[in-house]
């Protein structure tokens, strides 16, 4: 028989919702749960949907996916700077199936459950399947690590590896030759496209020391743009500098960079900050157990009408003219 | 040529999001919007998800599923005493139609303007129609109407009238004779589905008065008993005293009550209050220019061991033993 809806929460989510001691002052139950941001404290708000078929394919392993449920949204709190308080989940199934859930459950409080990130409601109803997550966190009133904050001089950095999901997604998808990758490179790229790793703790050590920040899920490349149009700004960036995997390393250099540059679901952070701090960076980076890389840097507008844009060259400095159109990450395939 | 996922926030969402004066310190553009509850005030949150053929028709007008969609969400809000404050919309669609988008946000927006409800975030993507907010309202800490508070005493009231939003599902389902609503008042039955009104200004009127409150969206039999069992009260209902629309009242008699009592989507507020705020409940309910009727009252559990449970009986106080199993609102159809 399948389950009711207030079955369902109850004995997936609701008896493992709640923290000790609990975040919220009313959690689910009720028609709204109560929270409220520490005093001098902003809340950051995120939501993310996530579809079958496009964020995720169909069979995914539904720990991995409950793990990449909230991971999507944290990494959004994380290059905020914010400090994962709680989060509501809104899901459509087709069919309740215990073990699904079950598995589901487990993969997404296992992560909750590391960053203290509380459940504080809900909603389930039938339906295709999907996947709605909103995350709050508390962010100092004005420490919040925003888009339109760079400035002309900075270096732009980034955390980890890039273009490792979007190989990992090749693998799932048969693109790369068979024996292309080990064992290990193989797992290793699958788990950076299964369960991404939130940056929070290299978000809280960038309060104060980066003046712009995003985290990198449609494609580097996308995603800086962003950055550059919030702050009306320009980049140049050496994409010999961009940090690859050794797995990744193992493509051609053309399938590597793009993959890199353009590949996204890499939930890395995308910061830029002043010279003067390179060293405090380096610090955060250790701090949080993440390298982090300079790759280029952030000059003013030649003219005001001038369009925000990004001069790629390699590592010797010549310019390189990419065609990254077409080479769209997961989601938009 | 399909709008891009940019293009479509920016069109039809971004630039009718900002209120002036904005909500919202941080809104739609960056990872996470950021906002913060008045001094002294909680954060009431709330999330739905609606999907097509469980919670509207296919082929719905847009521009009612647009206010359908946060309706529901605002009418939480009403049940814990919360104002309006922000939401997020995500949305899966399979393939944007601008039609349906600029009517599905003239819908959305134009209630949530009457309430000064700020858009912050969202998110888009292509997948089975799916429609998810979240929203958030302020409360002082110690004044919001939860679930938990019915005591023995108490009266049972609810707002405006209940079972028309299930009658004109009734009328869209072809399951009441084609000649028994005339024209007038099979529209009004039609706009009870499909255009509930968030009771907020009631909510705020409750303030102080009601001990518990909720809002009826899955029939207020099956509602009233989530107060019952928060509160681990019983409760005794009239009901003949359960307030019906004359156009209710052309159904047979059993069709009424069931529509009345498990019919669901009404989005009117089932509370509860001692007697001594009758008064000034009638007074509240004037004020935000809707009927309260009181329908019965909260009495303690005769033992502890006790589940707690509904009791009907009709205006002359027979105990009527009433078969609503079986009789679902749209949602479970």
């Amino acid at each position: 028989m399948p389950l009711s809806e207030f079955a369902l929460i109850e004995r997936f989510f609701a008896r493992r919702a709640r923290l000790s001691p609990a975040k919220a002052a009313l959690g689910i139950g009720d028609d709204c749960a109560l929270i409220a941001p520490d005093p001098g404290h902003m809340m950051a708000v995120s939501t993310d949907m996530l579809v079958e078929g496009r964020h995720f394919l169909p069979n995914a392993d539904p720990s991995a996916l409950g793990h990449k449920t909230l991971a999507v949204n944290l990494s959004d709190l994380a290059a905020m700077g914010a400090e994962p308080r709680s989060f509501t989940l809104a899901l459509a199934l087709e069919t309740p199936r215990e073990d699904w859930l079950e598995a589901f459950a487990e993969g997404m409080f296992a992560l909750a459950d590391r960053f203290a990130c509380e459940l504080i409601g809900g909603d389930t109803t039938r339906g295709p399947l999907n996947l709605c997550v909103t995350v709050f966190g508390d962010v100092p009133e004005h420490a919040a690590l925003r888009r339109d904050g760079a400035q002309a001089g900075d270096d732009v950095w980034v955390s980890g590896t890039l273009g490792d999901a979007r190989a990992g997604l090749g693998i799932l998808r048969g693109e790369w030759p068979d024996d292309l990758f080990d064992a290990s490179e193989a797992a290793a790229l699958r788990h950076a496209l299964e369960r991404p790793e939130p940056r929070i703790a290299l978000g809280l050590a960038l309060r104060g020391l980066a003046h712009s920040a995003l985290d990198v899920s449609d494609g580097m490349a996308g995603d800086l743009l962003h950055i550059l149009e919030r702050s009306r700004m320009r980049a140049s960036i050496d994409v010999d500098a961009v940090p690859r995997s050794d797995a990744l390393r193992k493509l051609p250099l053309d399938a590597q960079r793009r993959c890199a540059l353009a590949g996204g679901d890499d939930y890395e952070l995308l910061f830029t900050a002043p010279a003067h701090a390179r060293e405090a960076i380096a610090d955060a980076g250790g701090r949080a157990n993440v390298a982090v890389t300079r790759i280029g840097t952030i000059s003013a507008l030649r003219h005001a009408t001038d369009e925000p844009a990004i001069e790629w060259h390699d590592g010797g400095h010549a310019p390189l003219s990419l065609t990254l159109h077409g080479f769209d990450h997961f989601d938009a395939t």
